[in-house]
């Protein structure tokens, strides 16, 4: 840590969630602080104040970090004047133009504290100052606006920045007021703290996942797959059965739906005609779907039509030859159900509460209410990863889930295939 | 064709789609008709007669294709009595049982036509004979509901099927009557057709708009994209700009966001110390966002950047470099814009409607707004791909489109770079 | 009918849905149809010619019946020329102009079918003809396009047409050829059929929605209504009971979560300081509902807590009160659940059955699980009316449905007090 | 403030968010709060230390808060022993019982403070304590577990319950750990804090903004309403146009969709003989709307259209008979568009930056694209109100907006109607 710097920040800034942001972007972007000085509010009414000591290893990373803090209402503590920069042309900002958040807005021009007009996001700032010369301004091209003669600070859209306008760069001697949360409640107005929204490059999430499972797997912890039956239908099968196989799975949760697509595959993807790659013949897909369930009805038990070699591919396969532990729970919605499946809901809660104990790590792959039901019993210390192609499915689950989650709205039927990829071949 | 087997239908066979539905069930699967009578409801109330000769290549199919037929109200036409099997076991059924739809049903069964009863879909039928040597029932284990002695056919489901249950088999002998589009309106009540819904694997059918796409360039077509922002915040950019490179994109259509995205990644990606794979620093987007646009605007085009080494990969870039022409149109919503972008909404239009004139495939992906545009501009004969994670988008799309579309509900981070894949590495 | 005229139909239009759609057409905007003549496509490549007589009550009524058959593909059957007509401004086309599909088309002029240039929705057709003095066209304006001197049809969108342009107005002498089904499959390109979006003003659907269930009351029939805990949520309780009490509501179908909210509202009220109008203290909700189901289980049941003047409003209680039946299927997520609650799958699924079967009209509320279940159970001859905000659950529900169905998406906190409104105010 | 507590709290608890929690939830609650000790941890690894004083106004109010203050890990500082209660009976918990959060817990029993095992969401804790007899637990029922003979906290489902079991109650003798923000970031497992969500009834949140609305309106505010289509198409026109004319709507924001639509209504409402209330003839809609551009176009602008006396109704025409400003913002989608919509993206972003700039609130209905335009001209002092039925776009929505925000996820129209009712019936 070799470069530092001071900021400031008063305010109702506990409660507001300003203090935690600024610990968190100086931690998230890779540097320390220390707290200087810190003067609790110390009730409703009362404003808290901090001074503190920001490090980071390089002036980029450091200045990148109070670019962070700035827009949270930080200070740089010893006041300065904001540097300004022409324009180059009309239209062009300077290379490291300052630029706006949409909250009231304070720039230090020769010493004074002027507020910024109309503050907007995504903005320069431009600065015009009073004529000493003509401090009535009549002389001046915007004689309306500024005819007072006193400084002003315009918002201007990149569009408007016109050749020569004095523009704001850097950090310093700019102060943001990001509104405080109401002392008396705001109605039904919720809060809205300056949330951090991450759109995550997909193939780089999953090789995320891949690696916290590849760690688990090292570490003798415990993988709980949660599977919907759109698995099976977006062509998601093959990639989980061989996720299976390799071991990276060592329970799973599922309904009866799920097991008997995944076995109806099985059953008829060869024997009756019906390409499971073109799905020519969908219309017969619900008879199909009975007859499975009559076929293991008839055996006894899933790994009865294992054992006899009548199922002998498939995750439920790979489950029962892998020795993999499931549990399927039963629904209203079910055909049949499959002789494996558990009818009773407290009997199937009591199963899946076993599962979600036992884990280190839980994917929830596309099933809701299967995965609420694990969720439910899950510690808030057990990380989880909610797949769905539903954003208020991913939504729902993150809300009730653990501490450390990951959410993707996804197409499951190619998140499962490049997982497989990601961990398998190397 | 070496099997046939002759059917009839009855009733408003053609406004309640039947008709349709059947001649496109026997194309749909292979086999040839015949129609062998014909007569047509002249008016309204009148009933409509068609009698035809159905063939397939093998007893299989024909016995698939006469399923199908049945669910849709065609009757084989020399009546015999139903099939019948034992139920060989509790919860289980014949292997060629039929399943049921939930419309009306009747079973032939020692010559006379026996109404199931309770309509429900995906059940076994099983006859209850009624006792010649007790015609009042009154020794039956049933009384209650099969006191007078009638023929009776129950519809059960899988777990109430007993062992020895009579289950009918096949397909003759039954017939299936679809209710019929009201006569008078049906007030707002829709009617609801027997669709097939087509629940389809998503890596196959990448595959098939990748031999799609072969094939128009095979046959020197064009083939237009539509980019929304999303493909480079999900990480499809690379992908995607591989694809231009290998000749796979005539035209590309899209806005200003997705070009400053686009531009961005390049211009920031290595020098500014931001990694887009990790994207560490996502907090300084927008000023980055900003910034490019601001360099664009200096050096007067995105062609200029390039031309100057400044922009150097991405999907503008190869554009630029493989002389594929493309639109950028502006909305209310942009920041900037980029100098290349059209902001007048008529004139943009007008370059959108040349580009979706000389299209022969439009791929329009993750963006609503100029999916429309183009969309609004197309022949019904221009054939289309829509992708997008929402499904309200896709069904838009499709609804407006052309007469031949696929829709695809996935994940366009994932989408584009196994397009890419299929389309290259082989 | 007093008014009438001849439309002819030719190609594969029984497969393509065109006929269907035809008959539709003329029965929905209150016309009659006669065929004068119907030659079937006796097999897979042999195409269908039907000439028709359409049959309206006047002037108006017909012209609008056969501008919808036009775009299905039906023309005139005495071919006579378009009619044109001059634009009266820039950017102004004649009243009665004609509107374009995407479609192929062709118009008559001067006794030629001439094929227009670039279909495209929604847009005026614009003739130019052929110059007599200068068939070369070699004086012509637009030389390049017309240089052959031969009449042209042009699509323009509105902002394109000239004063003086000669506009196509009227249905004569217009062809339309919607493309048809493919021979031989399309791949994975679906067909798409020209469908009619149905945007419906909210309002005035629920209107019909109460008309209906007035009218099974009156016929004691039976409705069934379907509900999900968001009924509770989003502020439709009391609006449900009341039509309970009020005896619209013949038999209940939820959940045990349905039930412990609707009862905790009622505990816990006004009781434990709780508003339920504002919910000031949601956080608390969670102790709530796991006391709510043990205060239940201490007293046995739901009836024993009406019994006993613990519960004594909302929607359980005036089911127990009207003597309404209600089925409680449990499930995996639940807490508790209440004693009422049915916890196992299949006896769940009886119940639920015998409801199903009784029901003359099934109200789908806010819930996708019991929905499901309950549609699974349906004859495809009741009526059903399923309502959610999230548009993928009427979707799905509709395409299980019954063939009469209404779906809306809208919120069910405002839905079920204006339908309470509807029925009861009066 | 007549009861007051004091409580501690220890750990990462500022950039963890648990700190500002516990100060919202006193304030939501309405209680007070006195900070009494406050060590501040001065760097990364350092851990804050807080002991406040919580006030309330009763012991139900204090009890209250306590449990929300428990449940974010605070303590109460003088630490007592657990208070136990016996089950009255299998399944049933004492009134008072204390209901689990899924975090690791610790009960303090005899002095000692022992950890829950399986911490899990919604479960009551049972006591057993050693057998100061049987210290090998030799004889204990539950051998296997207990062993050891040490006290245990079990976590158990409330159909786990047994009469007899020491259920802890009250919140004295309790200690949350919830899981602190990772010091070296998470990957990309985002950290969740405990949020509050917040299901709202829709009539009482519709009430709010009515009460808001009016407040405006008496401090001589600004109302901007953004509108989109769905408004008319779904039926909340009349209800918008009433509000326009009652004075409560001082700006208004559309796109050219939206005014066509409002205007079709007008001009086809009763002349064509198209049934607004039924929508009887909903095909004919396309060409309706190009001939109401049309028609405009011709008259030259809406002004002239309500001055002719042509345009007398809707929402468009209220605008301008009650002098209310409306821009109409062009977009590439539009048919025509109307003279009155501005085309170019910059001119149209200016006149929508002017509308922003005057709102103190602003209601966005039912339209993204114009409502992120508006949004991102907004300071983030300006209240907004965010209606949608899609709630993707509510989050959007939300995200962006302003630091005081109400987001509905409902049905435009229900929700314009009851708006109205709720403003104008009184």
């Amino acid at each position: 840590m070799t470069v530092a710097r001071t900021v400031e920040l008063e305010g109702h800034i506990i409660d507001s969630g300003t203090m935690g942001m600024c610990f968190g972007v100086v931690m998230d972007m890779g540097g320390e602080f220390e707290v200087e000085d810190f003067e609790v509010g110390r009730h409703k009414h009362a404003e808290t104040y901090c001074r503190m000591r920001v490090m980071a290893e390089s002036e980029d990373d450091l200045r990148a970090i109070l670019h962070e803090l700035n827009q949270q209402g930080a200070t740089v503590a010893d006041p300065r004047d904001a540097t300004l920069e022409n324009a180059p042309e009309d239209g062009v900002v300077p290379v490291d133009f300052y630029s706006t958040t949409n909250h009231p807005t304070y720039v230090r021009v020769d010493g004074e504290w002027v507020e910024i007009e109309d503050p907007e996001m995504d903005c320069a700032l431009v600065v015009e100052r009073a004529d000493p010369e003509d401090p009535q301004g009549v002389g001046n091209a915007d004689e309306r606006r500024n005819g007072d003669g006193n400084t002003r600070v315009l918002t201007k859209v990149l569009n408007a920045v016109e050749e020569g306008d004095l523009v704001v760069t850097g950090e310093t001697g700019i102060r943001v007021e990001p509104p405080e949360r109401p002392r008396n409640g705001g109605g039904s107005f919720g809060f809205m703290q300056g949330g951090v929204s991450s759109e995550r490059p997909s193939a780089s999430l999953i090789e995320e996942i891949a690696d916290e499972m590849r760690e688990v797997r090292e570490n003798d912890g415990n993988v709980l797959v949660v599977c919907g039956p759109a698995i099976v239908h977006s062509g998601g099968r093959d990639a989980l059965a061989d996720l299976v196989r390799a071991g990276f799975i060592d329970n799973l949760s599922a309904g009866n739906g799920f097991a008997v697509h995944d076995l109806e595959r099985d059953l008829y993807g060869t024997s009756l005609g019906v390409d499971t790659e073109s799905l020519e013949h969908p219309r017969k897909g619900h008879k199909h779907h009975i007859y499975t369930i009559s076929e293991i009805a008839r055996l006894g038990s899933i790994e009865a039509a294992v054992d006899e070699g009548i199922v002998d591919e498939g995750v439920m396969y790979e489950c029962i030859d892998n020795d993999v532990p499931f549990v399927l729970a039963g629904s209203i919605r079910d055909d049949g159900p499959l002789p494996d499946t558990i009818t009773d809901a407290i009997e199937a809660q009591d199963a899946i509460r076993e599962q979600a104990h036992d884990a280190d790590i839980v994917l929830m792959l596309s099933t809701l209410l299967h995965s609420v039901a694990v969720g439910n019993c899950l510690p808030s210390t057990t990380k989880t990863v909610c797949v769905d192609i539903n954003p208020a499915t991913v939504t729902q689950l993150l809300d009730r889930g653990s501490a450390q989650a990951i959410g993707m709205v996804t197409d499951i039927g190619t998140f499962i295939p490049m997982l497989r990829d990601e961990l398998l071949e190397e």
